[in-house]
């Protein structure tokens, strides 16, 4: 029974596209970043997709649902995130089209090979170092801190498994744009499109989005603002949207 | 007589603000990017302060009427434009405090000295080399495009001519954003704040401002979007603020 897929303490969430997911409270649960990067990225025909740091496997659950790509991987580091992500993967039905490999991004290339997709996503870990970390060895922390991997180790191994013009797509926090430019640049993952997300149209953005293509020039599209509560309680039409509600 | 300042073919613009700057429509008129840089910009007590690229001298004129900085200095490679922002000043009463300099941004450090200035300012040239040039000696080519200066020149000099922790402001187009970063940073200017001006809030952002801090570590404040139109012929309550209309 697909049910025995999902253990106690743990819960199914409907992703109000035909698929769930199951997740963990007392680990990290996937949030409004994760579903916002699938959104944001786009996957054509036939596409071969890696999403690192994927956690509950979400963002290759959405992606399959929403686009046409032909083969998604997710790597997580985590033992027990990895194995409830590829229960979620099985409770799906997609164990053909979605593979789960819990490893380190460090060893991405080693362990698929040098330029083995067109498309890499990652909502990797937002803070640096231990600032204000009481525990480094919690599946929270790992997921929030840099941890285990920092930005520079997602992007010069995202930079290193894309294929000549493939595209990567990040969710990080807009504090660290600079520093995010600066390595992307780096590594020739040229950022080519980027969108602020912003809590209310007179707030700060908490999230950046960015699209970044191997070997591209230098000019940046920066799209709309994505504004995220008309008010309290109530979603714009653009997130609405995103959640397949309108 | 003050109106003998104005040549005929000129214009006199009431700053509403009890300042007036003299424009040439056959020249390059300021526009709202200029606004929006003097508004950005933050001159505190007593600071000393170099405009690069200072045209019609529209940027030092708004940052005496609105900061209590003690000494403006405006630099402007066409002389016939320095001419008559140098008119502008005296037309205003405010030679003992704004100086107009006929001359070139790469020989700023010459000009004034190294670690002369707490804040440069610049609405520089936007436009790369000589895409759709047709006069590449007018004056308005020479406003829009990088002719006579790169962004690289303007931002080497300006790092040259800033106090250590001095600050940086500029206002340019989205579409560099990655080289603006990218040069910011090799020059050890930090970028420290920024805010997209969206002109409605549906749309893709047309210009970016940028506060930057010489020798800043790494940390940007992205500011709330500056949303320009309501609807169309309908400012925002946020530019309307900035022209003194509220």
């Amino acid at each position: 029974m697909k049910n025995n897929l999902v253990k106690p303490g743990e819960r199914l969430d409907d992703l109000q596209n035909g698929y769930y997911v199951i997740q963990d409270p007392e680990k990290f649960c996937f949030g409004m970043d994760a579903v916002l990067l699938s959104g944001f990225a786009r996957v054509k025909k036939g596409e071969k997709v890696l999403d690192m740091c994927t956690g509950t496997g979400i963002v290759p659950i959405l992606l399959r649902a929403k686009t046409e790509g032909r083969d998604f991987t997710g790597l997580e580091i985590q033992e027990s995130c990895a194995e409830m992500a590829g229960r979620s993967v099985s409770y799906n039905g997609l164990e053909e089209e979605i593979r789960i490999v819990q490893g380190d991004v460090k060893e991405a290339a080693e362990l698929f090979g040098a330029a083995s997709f067109h498309v890499v996503t990652c909502n990797p870990p937002y803070m640096i170092g231990q600032h204000g970390l009481q525990n480094p060895d919690q599946p929270k922390a790992i997921a929030r801190h840099e941890i285990l991997c920092t930005l520079e180790d997602v992007v010069s191994r995202a930079a290193r498994v894309l294929d000549d013009r493939g595209r990567f797509y990040m969710v990080h926090r807009p504090f660290r744009l600079v520093e995010i430019m600066n390595i992307l640049t780096k590594y020739k993952l040229e950022p080519k499109r980027m969108q602020l997300v912003y809590p209310y149209v007179d707030r700060e953005p908490n999230m950046v989005l960015i699209e970044a293509l191997k070997g591209g020039n230098s000019r940046i599209t920066v799209e709309p603002p994505l504004i995220v509560y008309e008010k309290p309680g109530v979603y714009t039409k653009s997130i609405l949207e995103l959640y397949g509600k309108v």
